[in-house]
């Protein structure tokens, strides 16, 4: 099964003049969803090629801006944060001149866009939504994780606004929790990969369709 | 609960001459083990007080040594990865002079010790030990999780080698799996702290005590 991830940066720039050393400072908390491109796409020595992350740009001059990867025709990914860093640079720097709303390829697997939550949302098609929320259904009740195709919203370290939060509930992205704590991103996408993980294995049949 | 992670760095730098620049380059991979710490010891907005990360260094001229991090005491850990590469470089300047098997406090809650993995599990006392491995029992079947002390033994990206095995097998550490999947350790202690999260949320009485 496909999964997506969508994690909306408030402040996160959508430029390209962030400085490496310093990535939280310059880039408007790039850094959290740097690592969530990590979490969402890597696992030991692999990446996870049905995953894609979509990350929502919201600071900045150029703002905003989606910036996506798509693990089955990425080449290469490296998990260290520096390294991410440098590869979303290129990406922001290279970004499009082409129609709002659309992503442009400027590496393989890895494409930008001018536009919004809304586009994002415009790009995933049909599946079934759900939006990570503290104290919400737990994920491990969700008794058809794991057999459809599904995309999940999440919030950086500052939540979701309130433009955001109505805009997920008008598509009828539905709230899960995985647990007791408020947790930085990277970790609800670690929980929430892992949980599917174990669903598919108990169904490999469901998995091959 | 007191829960304590000791990673086991088999090229990781037990000295400061790495670059910032290229952490998992010059670190031997040092950067596995920084991001186990944000994982570790960090949640949304805080430190996790009940945890104490063990960083077992194995690669470099100054080899083996041991870098303490107790989340009750260090005063201030930012989630970046160049953030604690700073961190562990200075910690691991000032490092002691001390008697090899002994911590020395180099700032608040950060410590480091001459010594290897032998002299890290002398400083535990008496918790339960478990190791992680894959395909060993769910971590979720683990009826008594929550209810004790515990440490967690973790392999970076190489794993563990076959005398740090041997080591493991005889202080009596139970292999415990999470799941299907050959995970980043990172993400690996981001679904264990989670599952204890559960635990410890239905059984409130038993924290307290």
């Amino acid at each position: 099964m496909m999964r997506r991830f969508v994690i909306i940066g408030q402040k996160a720039t959508a430029s390209d003049d962030f400085l490496l050393e310093d990535v939280p400072g310059t880039g408007g908390r790039l850094d959290v969803l740097l690592r969530c491109v990590r979490a969402a796409l890597l696992f030991s020595h692999g990446l996870r090629r049905d995953v894609v992350v979509y990350l929502v740009l919201l600071g900045g001059p150029r703002a905003p801006r989606v910036l996506r990867l798509d693990a089955a025709a990425v080449k290469f990914v490296r998990p260290d944060e520096r390294s991410l860093a440098m590869l979303a640079r290129k990406a922001l720097a290279n970004g499009p001149e082409a129609r709002a709303g659309e992503f442009v390829e400027t590496r393989p697997g890895i494409s930008v866009m001018n536009g919004g939550l809304g586009d994002a949302i415009a790009d995933l098609g049909a599946v079934t939504r759900y939006v990570l929320d503290e104290g919400a259904t737990d994920i491990r009740e969700l008794a058809e994780l794991g057999r459809n195709d599904a995309v999940f919203f999440l919030g950086d370290h500052l939540g979701f606004d309130g433009a955001t939060r109505a805009q997920l509930t008008t598509i009828g992205a539905r709230p899960v929790g995985v647990g007791p704590m408020s947790l930085h991103t990277e970790d609800v996408i670690a929980i929430v990969s892992n949980e599917i993980d174990r669903r598919e294995a108990l169904s490999p049949s469901v998995r091959s369709l």
